[in-house]
């Protein structure tokens, strides 16, 4: 057998996800070296403390409190810290250097993604970051390379395993949010401070760099509209069960007609009603699943196991397997490609369905006004269903209307929503929900 | 703006893909010398009658009936040819050029593979064929580099479109196969000879194909044991449904223990019951889908178009882009690794569960002599159902007894079968269909 070259592998963050990837450096060294054509040396684990309690057991001498240091002397870099500082400083230093980083800092990139990309093009290194969205799926690699010839029209994504979870109890079983939330922290699905999930903050991220490899654009933070799942209702889950739907929270990148006449991308993620036939709609529990539009493919879907240590882990080694490869044959690494240039579209020009649902007087003729006023602001009614609740005398006691609209902007939904409000047969507007699928 | 480098592309074939292929290629010229740093011009298609009739009109003097020369001259040769010569010399002799190469042919791939990866490895150029396997969908790819880490251990896939079209009629329908398979014929969905299809050769084709990249190990055709769908009736259609499953036309590679206590690979194609709750259950028409189990990232699907011009065009553009990449950037290629080697298995050394179907007479104590057959074989009994059928007078017609078993190897189910034909209260074995996913 000839002599294999090693190269240098630095860890930097040992938390759930960094334990399982230094277990599987160490354990299947063997079949790694096999497939990369070098062996991977685990050179040093960095973490704040050296003694802290880990998931699985590693050797002590591995640890180091000096990331500089480590990284310095690294061939490959795995960034799993989290959090923008020290991890930035640590990858731009690392890519300086010259050595490959595999990250799964979706918070980093989305906030500060275009300085890593230029650093890393600049040194002719791989920046790889499969991990970063939707855990074990391999996704961003088949949307940069396999879809390469392609044009993506849609992305719908469920990337966010707490809040699937939470919203497919509260299909299931019937329970409020803050019932299925507990039982998401009871049950590890949810931390404890939950709110980067719940408000939708942690899809956004995801949302920005799913958008950025598909329309070959740099999408930050700030261009994806957000809004979290704390105010769906379980009122919400069974009036969209009762349609046929169910409540997904999506991170959505559409590519769609600009006012001007060109295009752009709407980036955006709320809690979306899906018809129950969708494939998405199949997705339960904590588990992910992003569904791909493009001109010539036609329809794809990924799907998978979206967090956990040992998944993404496993999304951390194919990404440090590659880019080692590349290191052992040559060649220079590749990035992303920025050569769209699309605009970021306002939340205003999304264009979806709506379902609205309406607490109206139980008065003749409240249907047609309510219509007409729709069509007034331009949004047609795809379907319209009136509900009469009575009491034990066969007395009204509410009626309930639900509206599921065709295609409109969100300025148009919002308008008619405005002026809904302001009819006096109107008690209240129960629900505004977005609908995908149709 | 930059002088752009101008890489010459030969298309070989121009049927319902490449006539796709061709047209993107023209379309969308753009767009992709954007995304690959280099424009790709289409310099010829070599097809045997430069003026049959194309689905999609191209500039005539593309064409030309000289495919050597017309290689001879590219940097990327697409092979859309199918079938095995001449498409297998004009690749060599592509390979043997320096030529990347992007083919479909699973025929070829399966058939011949090896001869192909070693010419692209000793002339360190690309050879990619995503197309050849499930369509429009990045299964190939995902494979090959995103689970590079881990270790797979199963995969389970519908990969082809015809035969899963003619069981979810079969299934939706209750029509019986000739009648789902005519439909299939007058929709386009099959082949006016549709051996290829449904007596599985394509799907072992692809399941060669995906067992040789997820064991790093090359299966050939002649490794795969294959059934295909023609003996599928309407009864075990019904049979199934009515126990909870769905019958598809599965392609299986799974790691075993070896008879010698070491690993194996069992490769095989069959009609297999699935649970309806399973994810690849609810694969409808002709789509596709590869379902994949791996040790770290656990449970994976990747679902889209397994076929149609369009959808595979872009499988085919995905891969030429990404070589194209590769050729601006410099750097070797890559097609896969095999360090693997582990045996594949005969079909005796698979392990699986069965439902079995029996025709029995209606005496008491058949169930529990049954029952004891099974065991004497080691073969354990999950469910067992009876069902007796009463004509108007409720006089006994028939006893039909429907049998699940946990797993069990194929050679002892082979030999339980076999003696249950021997009991006397037998009168006949109606179906006997393997199971997956429970």
């Amino acid at each position: 057998m000839t002599e294999m070259r090693t190269l240098k592998v630095a860890l930097l963050g040992c938390g759930n996800v960094g334990a399982q990837v230094a277990r599987i450096l160490i354990e299947d060294a063997d079949a790694l070296a096999a497939r990369t054509g070098a062996r991977l040396q685990l050179s040093g684990i960095a973490v704040r403390n050296v003694n802290a309690p880990r998931d699985v057991e590693l050797p002590q001498e591995l640890f180091t409190t000096d990331a500089e240091t480590l990284v310095k002397d690294a061939d490959l870099v795995i960034e799993l810290m989290g959090g923008i500082e020290p991890a930035r400083t640590l990858i731009l230093s690392a890519l300086r250097n010259g050595a490959c980083v595999v990250t799964g800092n979706k918070a980093l990139l989305a906030q500060d993604g275009p300085t890593l990309y230029e650093e890393a093009d600049k040194a002719h290194v791989q920046l790889s970051y499969e991990a970063a969205v939707a855990g074990a799926i391999p996704i961003l690699r088949p949307i940069r390379d396999s879809l390469s010839g392609d044009r993506i029209t849609r992305v719908l994504g469920i990337v966010n395993g707490t809040t699937n979870y939470i919203l497919d109890q509260m299909d299931s079983t019937g329970a409020q949010f803050a019932d299925a939330l507990a039982e998401a922290q009871r049950l590890g699905y949810a931390e404890a401070d939950p709110t980067a999930d719940i408000e939708g903050h942690d899809a956004a991220a995801k949302a920005a760099i799913l958008a950025s490899l598909s329309f070959h654009t740099r999408f930050a933070l700030e261009n994806v509209h957000c809004e979290g799942i704390t105010s769906v209702s379980a009122a919400d889950i069974a009036a969209a069960k009762d349609a046929g739907f169910v409540i997904k929270l999506l991170a959505i990148a559409e590519k769609l007609a600009n006012a001007d006449g060109g295009e752009g991308v709407s980036v955006r993620v709320h809690p979306t009603l899906l018809p129950r036939e969708h494939p998405l709609a199949a997705v339960r529990g904590a588990f992910n699943a992003v569904f791909i539009e493009a001109e010539n493919a036609g329809e794809l879907m990924f799907y998978g196991q979206g967090a956990g240590g040992t998944p993404t882990a496993s999304a951390v080694l194919g990404d440090l397997v590659s880019a080692a490869r590349r290191l052992v044959l040559g060649g220079p690494g590749r990035t992303e490609t920025t050569t769209g240039h699309v605009p970021a579209l306002p939340i205003d020009a999304a264009v979806t369905s709506y379902y609205i649902g309406l607490d109206v007087a139980d008065q003749p003729g409240v249907l047609a006004r309510i219509a007409q006023l729709f069509a007034e602001h331009g949004v047609s009614i795809e379907i319209m269903r009136q509900t009469i609740h009575r009491d034990a005398e066969s007395k009204v006691e509410s009626a309930e209307l639900r509206i599921v609209t065709h295609r409109a902007s969100e300025a148009a939904l919002a308008a008619t929503v405005e002026a809904v409000k302001g009819l006096d047969v109107i008690n209240s507007v129960t629900s505004v929900l977005r609908v995908e699928g149709v």
